[in-house]
């Protein structure tokens, strides 16, 4: 366990540093942002290294595995067509700044929960994504958000659901895990929890972003006037911020030198989302899932689907007694049940060997990938590979 | 599916008939009770015998199944000695209402589903379990109740957490799978959808009992003085109420003549609970699940392992993939895999082929079950078969 100094210090780096980094910022402040960011995170490497030092590990590794991460940033139907260069060049460098974050924590030697928080906090920062800044607006006008982590070491988990108010969401997953005997907080309550942590918060004027609020207008209009599916089909084609309503969520999944893994996800909901709707990304074993002994998973998708199929728990059922490898049981799921059952979407997974599957069915999904001593691959599109 | 008729014959059962039927309630009422209930299950039988006939089966029966239902009312450290016999008989004989409610449902030839709700509904209208009337208290002196409901035919689901004013959580969930896109709703807006849906509402005083406030206050006691574990459970023993704090819920696993199964939970959560806490009920995947190809499952125990074990999609995947009856799926999720990562409590199960199990790991568990053309069995120790 860390000493109270060096937990101090990573809250201090969370709260004070992973401000949202628009790619309008004048270059002065993005120059500090850089050197602000390359202090903390030694401060973060310094300290999640002590960290790892007396983390238990129940499994022996098989081999020494290479460390490893993949995320994703939502998937929906992203065509190319229907992107600016500068959208796709926007999406990649946020994507593989994401990348570069996690691969940082894991080759100091931190903990693959380490990274795949440090990950996902880059995207919730960002606006491009329906996740902490940027995410989408439910019925009322408000930006609910969720998020789930959960350790393969132990299984251990934590998950939260309509936070209006912690920056970073899944600071306040990781802090029910591990500072609480409970798996999952909801509404008011979690966020009380979050306040006892000392977890950042900010305004919820702080999610508000033009182009989500702009979304909102454009749904609540098409369901006023009554459009049928086609006309709606077209508008979420003709608007590449539209399109991804139902799907838009962060998540990250990695593999750390000792061989563990974990994953983590984070999510605005549904646009117009209402009745406190939640998603699967807080439902342990559907949107978000790790055990070493299988694999870790993060989902983005059409929710009540993989709530239904049980996602992550399903492709790592297929692992252990189906006897199929990552790659079969992330397929079988996602290419065949779910569609199957009428549910769009995709995962990223991993397991202890440094196998990576990233299987979707939707026309995109913004998603990459960095192994050990390898640069980041970024992909939005279905032909990239 | 019913006509809006039939509808609201169901609606105006559900909603005048099943009130709690108190052990000490005087006979006149209690008659009144009985022929109330008589034209309630006469209406209900009828309507949801029409309901059936339109139910689309997607896959075949393999034989013409039996029918078949199971509950619980909650597992923990339920010791005879603690037990006065006016209390283990109240317990039995309101365990038997609800397995013939479920059965009369389930004989007439209505749904799996119809008969999990009846036999739930029961036991939520009964102040003797942690469901409905006579749930928990939160820290606020509150209670909040969560349910959840799955259908094996096509494994739709339907869950709710925080409700504070529907009279019956379970009808909430359902109402969620059967007239919303959404799967899961949370707290106010879950009221919201409830409301809409003109399920019937209490005030929030109709869930007290003066017992469950009196647990609220002994626990705040204990946890003012800091007493310590052995202190705790000495307590637990002492008082036969205080025992279930963590454990007290209601579910039911259903087969019916078309050779459907369906599953549901209900709880009021744990006493004392703050921060929005929400445990495996509603969880699908974890505290219910439903898959005819495998097996319903409702939980009851310590939620956190609950979920972090995926407890219902474990087993459904131990039959699935891992070639195991029924019965050895069930008992190495709860007797091995549970007790190994040390949580406690247990299920109860049932298959396409009418088979049943229930195994559980702590030292009780209120439950039973009635096979086509047998009478009621009800169990509340480890000794009894």
């Amino acid at each position: 366990m860390m000493d109270s100094f060096q937990k101090n210090l990573l809250n201090y780096g969370r709260k004070a540093i992973f401000y949202p980094i628009s790619t309008q910022e004048n270059p002065n402040i993005v120059m500090k942002t850089k050197l602000i960011l390359s202090i903390f995170f030694g401060v973060l490497l310094w300290s999640c290294s002590q960290n790892t030092e007396n983390q238990e590990v129940k499994t022996t590794p098989t081999k020494q595995a290479d460390f490893a991460l993949a995320i994703h940033g939502g998937a929906g139907t992203i065509l190319k067509e229907n992107m600016t260069p500068e959208q796709d060049a926007a999406y990649r460098a946020k994507l593989k700044e994401a990348l570069d974050a996690g691969y940082a924590v894991l080759e100091s030697g931190c903990t693959a929960l380490d990274a795949v928080v440090s990950a996902v906090m880059v995207m919730e920062d960002s606006p491009l994504f329906n996740a902490g800044k940027g995410a989408v607006f439910t019925n009322e006008g408000k930006n609910e958000m969720d998020a789930a982590i959960m350790n393969g070491i132990d299984r251990n988990a934590g998950a939260v659901a309509g936070l209006t108010k912690v920056k970073n969401p899944i600071t306040a997953a990781r802090a029910v895990m591990e500072n609480s005997p409970h798996v999952f907080m909801t509404g008011a309550g979690a966020e009380q929890f979050a306040e006892e942590q000392n977890l950042e918060f900010v305004s919820p004027d702080y999610f508000y972003t033009d182009f989500r609020f702009e979304q909102l207008e454009k749904i609540r209009e098409t369901e006023k006037t009554e459009l049928d599916h086609s006309s709606l089909l077209e508008m979420e084609l003709g608007d590449p911020f539209f399109k991804d309503r139902k799907f838009g969520t962060v998540g990250a999944v990695a593999l750390d030198k000792n061989g563990n893994i974990a994953a983590a996800t984070s999510t605005g909901g549904m646009t117009n989302k209402r009745y406190g709707r939640v998603g699967d990304v807080p439902i342990i074993g559907a949107g978000t899932y790790a055990d070493n002994e299988t694999c870790a998973v993060s989902a983005t998708g059409h929710g009540e689907y993989f709530i239904r199929n049980v996602v992550g728990h399903e492709i790592a059922s297929l692992i252990r007694y189906g006897r199929k490898s990552l790659s079969e049981a992330a397929d079988e799921v996602v290419m065949k049940q779910l569609v199957e059952m009428g549910g769009s979407g995709g995962i990223i997974s991993i397991d202890r060997n440094g196998n990576i599957a990233m299987p979707f069915n939707s026309e995109g999904m913004y998603r990459g990938y960095r192994k050990a001593g390898e640069e980041a691959k970024t992909f939005i599109y279905k032909d990239e590979n």
